[in-house]
């Protein structure tokens, strides 16, 4: 059983470093900009419609986030915005890319733990150099045998990864903070999954259906429980 | 000599589809938004060097693009564009995106002729959901084995698509319009590269060096030359 390859992959944003408490930061201050024109939860509401109508044009990232706040920001104003005011929000988009990367409590301690026993993937989805540059100021590169980003984490993507890597699905624990994209299409594919919970959820990632997978999904409060997880999920599975 | 694996990489931009020439018309109507305060060449320039300014944060593709054209036409104006136009300018990213695929002249045909008789690997770089789309749209997904959507084309690239994908670099050739992306890395690697120019090139693509690398570098007029030059190579490296 210690023979059997398993392979367990890690969401990247809100799972292993901080992400939605910039985006969070970013809407304040967005909402300060538009506050004479609009109260915040109109903005808020604004923005992420036109963040849905983008995505599939634009994709996941900061940079279609920015260019869906510029447009918001002139739909909100009638026009009235002023360039000064865009020149503003192209500078919190390249605020959000130059941010630094603050890990999650446990993750670095959590990955030495694993690495030694495991192979561990890394599966982000986002603006591409964004997430290879965040990866490389994290310091846990040499962590992950490889690097997935994708466009999107669904099934498709998933079976992808499994059919690039050589991976069984019963072999497979995929850990991350979104039910949606990262334990529902694993779990459909009869692979496992270990949810983390960041305390912020953006709204597109929040899902109300619980999968049903026993003995294959599991709740954590924190990543440091992820080894003893591991360490029952390979008992069952093996 | 026929059980040798070889490989061959496509770039796509501008080798597959035409590319350059949707960026320039682009360019066109950008020069025509801005011409009541410059000319043309000092639109250019600027764009120009906001693009590489902000390449590091951006990194390549339509998203950047237009955050750096919104950024110069804010600094090219002093700040007296109007939301307006600058909504303009989102609209214009928007079309460059939903934009049709083009093939260039001859490629299906090539790889279909090359397809049965070695791995073909489309290589490309850029925003990863814009090339997928792009891919999607050619029509010319199955003929390839596999796609890395890179966010850089350098030796480190190169070599990590070797790892990858089990190459040998004296097995491997790279067909592209690039001498800076396609081909140059690829030489220094060992590999081999085909050159086939497309009318325009991006000047950040453009290098004057050539690469001295007997019987490893090819140039083409068109790829409907290359299975003929594949032929020749094979025998060569066989």
């Amino acid at each position: 059983m210690a023979d059997r390859d398993y392979v367990i992959g890690f969401d990247a944003d809100d799972t292993l470093w901080h992400n939605e408490t910039i985006f969070e930061n970013v809407h304040v201050r967005f909402r300060a900009l538009l506050a004479q024109y609009h109260d915040g939860a109109t903005v808020d509401r604004m923005q992420f419609a036109a963040e849905m109508r983008n995505l599939e044009l634009y994709g996941y990232g900061v940079k279609g986030f920015t260019l869906s706040a510029i447009e918001t920001a002139i739909e909100l104003t009638a026009g009235k915005i002023s360039a000064e005011e865009i020149r503003q929000l192209l500078e919190l988009g390249r605020e959000m890319l130059a941010h630094p990367v603050e890990l999650l409590d446990g993750v670095a301690e959590t990955l030495t733990a694993l690495a030694p026993m495991h192979r561990l993937l890394l599966i982000t989805k986002g603006d591409l150099r964004d997430q290879e540059r965040k990866l490389g100021k994290s310091g846990l590169a040499e962590r992950f045998r490889n690097v997935e980003i994708v466009s999107e984490k669904d099934t498709r993507a998933y079976e992808g990864i499994f059919r690039r890597h050589g991976i069984t699905p019963e072999n497979f624990l995929m850990v991350g903070n979104s039910l949606k994209s990262d334990i529902v299409p694993v779990l459909a594919l009869g692979g496992s999954g270990a949810h983390v919970p960041y305390h912020i959820t953006w709204a597109y990632e929040q899902v109300d259906n619980v999968p049903a997978a026993e003995g294959r999904f599991f709740r954590l409060n924190t990543i440091r429980e992820l080894p003893a997880v591991v360490a029952a999920w390979t008992r069952v599975t093996g």
